[in-house]
Parts: structure tokens; sequence; C-alpha cells
């Protein structure tokens, strides 16, 4: 792992957004879909996982059968985590408000659950039931009414779903479950089909065919950002435990060979101890191939003159996960402006938020903590302003809104503030004028 | 006016993203700006504004020069309205929180303004000084301590900006004024030149080079909803006065020649009322061309069985304005899923709410009020998770959390938890077992 100072770092990772080639995939099939449907479903399952088909909805006794294929420690463990979820989401939930004047002005805001809610997960080893649970049960907390999941079969020839993702399901209350991934699930969920109408909004993470199409069919629903590769910085003194640091770095590290682990310290000691640890502690990782690749060509352990600089750093980086393996965390907290995720102290390490302590882990990537935030309940709401203003406010106002359309050339907006006016007696700002 | 049963009426319109020419234009001026920065904008300046660029800053001197150029009333009027934005968009703030647990854990959501945003204000005819406000002052609300705004010269060949937009940044708090507009201000924004520094977020209107831009930079930065047309639609019943709604309905005609209005209504006498008024005021219009065109091809009133079939066609509309014209218009208010904002009653007439009333006046268009919001403080603030584990927590929690991730296949997370329950001495989930 390479160990630099940090002003000779570059931050800027260009985005991809596929080759031509998979962009024009991406559109034949949405093109296929929205011709043909849940024939076309078919016809593309067969094409790129290799099943044929038969009922494209999950039954009920397939998900209960699930139960009886996974293990009981992780049932329990993942009901705790969805507790734990499920708690954290509640606190984010908003009240519709009004504010009432005297004068019988009435202005508000009402907050709404999205109708109908569609969920992608990923099929074969990217299959998460982690993610399952993240995605949705912040939409079963803001109050949406229908959540649909796609996903497609978890081994080529075979329908059968992986256990675990419909045991996870379940336990976040998702029923309405289709056999169908890649881009044409998005297609589905985007414009609807016989057998799975169409969302309002997509969420969950896919594989590049899956983030071109949603790409594609944003604005005809919505859908959430597209991650981009993992990444955790750690900024961390003398105090930190060079064996966990190295640790976390390749907790990120495990997930794809562009994932980014970065080690921010003033500490040079620290600095070494870390890069002999994650040395060590690669030699024996099944993912160690990918492991290797992501420190070798993202990872970094960058060298500040102190704290304060390393703060700067980490801003710049806008991290997706942030690790404050410092004496005193909370003390830096407030000066930390851009991270997605923020972890304080020695015992809280990146899995247990990935995981369990309830926040959630669909985090802002690639800078974008800048600007966006994690998935959570206001991603499954919807907004509607109020406003009622009596015949007292329109008379006592009126002139002055008058005034402002006028100013902008829009005499059919000042008219129709006019035509009230007049007839109901105040002529002031009246057509008479 | 066409009137017709609602059930005949097409919802749909596809959203037109520019011609393949328009977006070749925009590419190249981007790469443009990004490559020669300020001296890329003067020449693009010259080139579609007509004027020789001096200073692209707008001197303090020429913003309160602007003061001496605008009427009294129109600044008592602007006031006005700004308290009222000010004060409905105060209510939308929110607080960092956190939760507590005896065992130690934190977790909380932290919530911060963005750092810097570049609001972008037409030129010419657009040139919308409430549009300034509604812009301004939710960033200015949530927090962020940099408002850029950009805007064009008022007119070809003179690098003067309109004063009724300077005494509106200004009264808005908005300082730092940038004479430069279309798709080469966006990119300035976005990737920043000497004189502009970049932007976390760009917001405001423009027109379709405006838009392609944006859409061009998002993920470099983020951007708010590209507007569609404007709509209206309105739902009323006997008690509505024709007049008043067919005057509403034209306020939004005027806008665009295909800004959409709307009637839906159970009541055939009203419906043909509604279609003389329309008619009738549509006359002495001075902007009747735009406002004719946009009732003959985007207008309608369609007539429904009772409200109850009209609430579901308006939910299918998802309309950027509601008008509930209709006897106990609170009443009704529980019903409607669907709609950017939502005005109640004879005396709320919809230029009540794009000039006066307080909530803001960008507004989701096109149907994607069914999963977006009004513009308001959220936009302008960042989330960030926090979660702090003790080491109680972890020893209490660490197996469940391995658990979960070998299910994952993901080891290196196992261990980043096993580690700390190994060292701390908690054997149970540690790596020996």
């Amino acid at each position: 792992m390479r160990v630099m100072p940090a002003n000779e770092f570059s931050l800027y990772r260009e985005m991809e957004y596929g080759t031509p080639e998979q962009n024009e995939t991406v559109n034949r099939i949405i093109a296929e879909v929205r011709q043909d449907g849940d024939e076309a479903l078919r016809r593309l399952s067969k094409q790129f996982d290799g099943v044929e088909l038969g009922e494209l909805r999950v039954s009920d006794e397939e998900i209960q059968a699930a139960y009886g294929r996974v293990d009981a420690e992780f049932i329990a463990a993942l009901r705790e985590a969805a507790a734990n979820i499920r708690a954290f989401h509640e606190k984010q939930k908003r009240q519709s408000w009004m504010d009432l004047q005297p004068d019988g002005t009435i202005t508000g805001q009402v907050i709404r659950p999205l109708r109908r809610v569609g969920l992608y997960v990923p099929g074969g080893k990217a299959a998460y039931p982690s993610s399952v649970l993240m995605n949705a049960i912040p939409a079963q907390v803001a109050g949406v009414p229908e959540i649909v999941m796609v996903t497609p079969p978890a081994t080529a020839g075979s329908e059968g779903i992986d256990p675990h993702i419909l045991v996870a399901a379940a336990e976040a209350g998702v029923r309405d479950i289709y056999r169908v991934g890649g881009a044409q699930a998005v297609a589905a969920l985007a414009y609807g089909t016989a057998a799975i109408r169409a969302v309002d909004k997509i969420v969950g993470p896919g594989n590049i065919y899956v983030a071109l199409a949603k790409r594609y069919v944003f604005g005809a629903v919505d859908i959430d950002s597209i991650a981009g590769p993992s990444e955790i910085a750690v900024l961390a003194d003398d105090t930190a435990d060079a064996a966990y640091v190295a640790a976390d770095l390749l907790s990120q590290a495990e997930h794809d060979e562009m994932a980014s682990a970065i080690l921010v310290t003033p500490s040079p000691q620290l600095a070494e101890r870390v890069r002999e640890e994650v040395a060590r502690q690669l030699e024996t990782l099944p993912k160690r191939a990918i492991a290797a690749a992501s420190i070798r060509d993202y990872g970094a352990i960058l060298t500040v003159a102190d704290l304060d600089e390393g703060v700067q750093v980490i801003n710049r980086l806008a991290p997706e996960h942030l690790e404050l393996m410092v004496a005193e965390p909370f003390g830096w907290l407030g000066k930390i402006e851009n991270a997605g995720a923020i972890f304080l102290g020695p015992y809280s390490s990146e899995p247990v938020g990935d995981y369990f302590a309830g926040p959630n882990h669909v985090l802002p990537t690639n800078g974008t903590a800048r600007f966006s935030s994690p998935l959570n309940v206001d991603d499954f709401i919807k907004k509607s302003s109020v406003i009622s203003y009596s015949k007292e406010a329109l008379m006592k106002n009126g002139r002055s809104i008058v005034t402002l359309a006028q100013h902008e050339g829009l005499e059919a907006h000042a008219r129709a503030i006019q035509i009230r006016l007049t007839k109901e007696g105040d002529t002031r700002g009246g057509l008479e004028q």
C-alpha cells in the first residue's frame, strides 16, 4: 500500500457510463419490453439467464419454503438488524404541517408516501440480504403501500431465487416478488407489463446494464442514485490500533477491484504499521486477489501535518464511509462537512453500519456526499404545497401580486387577481384602473 | 377549448431532450469552457449575446444603482413576497438528531447545508425576479454560505443586467453575480473558471441549452429537476365562478404554447360557461397568440360523473398546479395524492402562489408530482449518518454482524469485527473459532 503526502494524491475519478455497445443493448432491451411486455421478459430471461420461466411471480409457498432452507442463526441476526434499521428510519419520519394566519391565510406542506416502489435485487454472488433490508425498510417506514421486488434466478438454468433473499424480503414485509433481472426488469418496473404494474420509483443496486437502464427510465419514474465503487476513508492518530484500521480498510477493498480504501494520518508510525498490517491481513483473505488490486490501484496512506489538515483532506474526498479513529472522535465530528456515514471510535467498525446499527448502507459515492445523502425515508415521500387565501387575505395582498405579475409582463396572471378584486368590491387593484 | 369526457383524454406527453444538433452544441460549449475557462466565457458571450464583456462579476455599484432604476411599488411588493417566502421555508428547516442507548450506542443523522450553490437566471423576457426569490431564499434558509448567481445581459450588445433581477438578488441576499448565461455559464458553475469557482449544486430555469447543459454536468454537481412546460388543473363543481376558473386557466396558458390548462368538472353547465369565458377573456390578452395555442393544443375541459372520478383524473394527471374550486375544498384535500401545489377555494388564484404566499413556485411538472416535490430547503442540505458503538455494544452484537457478513461471503467484513472481539477478550465470535 503506497504511503504519500496527502497533497500529492489526486482525488479525481471520472465516472463511467458504459460502452456504446452496452448502451445499445440496454436501449434494445427496453424497447423490446415496452413492445412485447411479459413475452419479452420470458424471451430475455431465456437469453441472458438461460431459464424458461413459468410463473413470473414468486409464490407464497416458495417464500415460505425459503425459511426452511436458511439457518436459524441467520434469521435471528437478520431480525435484529431489521429491527435496528426500522427503529433508525422511524426517526426520519415527518409530518404534514400547516401555518394558520388570523386573516384566514393557510399555507402548508403535505407529506405523502409514494404509491408504488420497485426494488431491484441482483442475483448470483452479488445477492445481498442486507441490501434488501436497507432498500425496503425505509420505503415501508415512509408508508409506501405497494413495494414490489424484482430479482433474477440465483443460478443459470434454474428459476429458483436465493432463499436468503426471499427471507430478507419477507422479513422486510415485501411479498410481491418477480423472478426477473437485468435491464428488462428495470424496463418492466418503469413502463409496466401485464404481470408487473409500473411503479413510481426504482431503487436498488445492479450491474452496468441495470445502472444504464435506470438512467434511461429516469424521468418516466424516479430512481435512486447510481452507486459507484465502494469507498472507505479512515482519519486516525497515534491512538488508533493499526490492526483495526487495516481490517477496516480491507473490508471495503474486498468488494471490488475499483473500491477505494484510504488512511489519512499525521502519524508516520501508524502509517507504517498499517501498511504492514494490510500486507499481513491480505495474505489470508478469501477475496485477496480483489482486495489486493483495490489496495494497489485505489488504496493510499496519506500523511498530513496534523488532524486539521486531515479533516481538510477528508472534506475534499467526501468519502462514502469515514472512520474517525482519533482520541476524541466526537470533538472532530463538527468539522466533517462531507461524508456519507461517519463511524466514531475504535469499536465502530464499518461493517457495524453495513449490516446492523440501523443507519442505511446505501450511501453517496465518488465525492457526491458533497451534495447527496444516505438513502432515507425522504426518498420515498413526496411533498405538496397547500395555499388557501381568504377573501380578506386576497383583498389585502392582491395589489402587490398584480404589481409583481405586471413587472414580469404576465398580464393574464395579473388579471386572474384583478378579476377577483373587481368582483369582490375592492377596485384598488382591479381591472377598472 | 375542447370539452370531452375525461376517459377519452390522453395524459401522456413525451418529454424532449433537445435535437442532436443542440446536444452537440452544448457538448462543444462545455468542452471549451473546461479547456479555456474565462477566455471561453468571453468568446461565447460575444458569439451568443453579442457583447464584449469587461468584468465578469457585477460590481456592488451596479447592484446599488439598480435600486434607482426600479419603481418603489415593485420594491415594496418584492419585499412582502420575500418575507412570506422566507417565513414559509423557515418552517421546513430540520435539526441534526442523535439516538442514545444505555449500552453506549449512538446513532444519528447530521444535517448540513451545501457549501456552495449556483443559481441560473435567464435573461431577456424570461428574466423573472420572482424566480430569483424562489430559488435563492430556500438555499439561504438552509444555511448555504456561498450562493452565486449567473445571468446573461438583459439585451444583446450591452453588458447591463436587468435591474429588477439585481434588486431581487440583493433582496434575497445574493451579491456574488456574474454576467454570463447559456450552457457556458452552467459549465463554469460545474467545473469552475478563474473568475467563477465551482459549486456543489446548480438550480434555476433556462432554455433548452441550459437544460441540456445541466443534464450533462449532473453527477459532477447536483442539479434541480429540469422543468417541463407549465401546467394547471382545476377541479371545480357548480359552486365555482366560471370567470375565475377561466382567468386562472389562462394565467398558465400565457406562459408557453406548450403549457397545459385543464378543467375537470362534473358540471356540464360550468364546463360550458368556462368554455365561453376562456374565449371571451382570451380576446384582450397581450399574450393571446401564445395562450390561444396552448388552450387549443394542450387545454381541455374534462367532464366526469362526480368529484370522486374527478379526483382520480387529477391523481393520474399529477398536475404542477391544482386548484380545488369546490364547495368544501379542505374536505377533498386528503384525497389528492399527486400535485405540486394545491390551491383551495375561490380566492386562492394560482398567481397567489407564483408570487406571494410563500410556498415555492418551482414545482414538479409532466406527471412527476407522483414522485417529486416543490423546491424546498431539503434540496440545499445533505445528511450524514453517525454511528458510534461502545466496546459493550460491539461485544453484544458482534456475533450477529459476523453471521450476516459471512452469509454474504464477505469474509473481510466479518474479520474486521472478529479481530476486535478476539483482542478485547470475547472470543465467542472471534477468529479463534
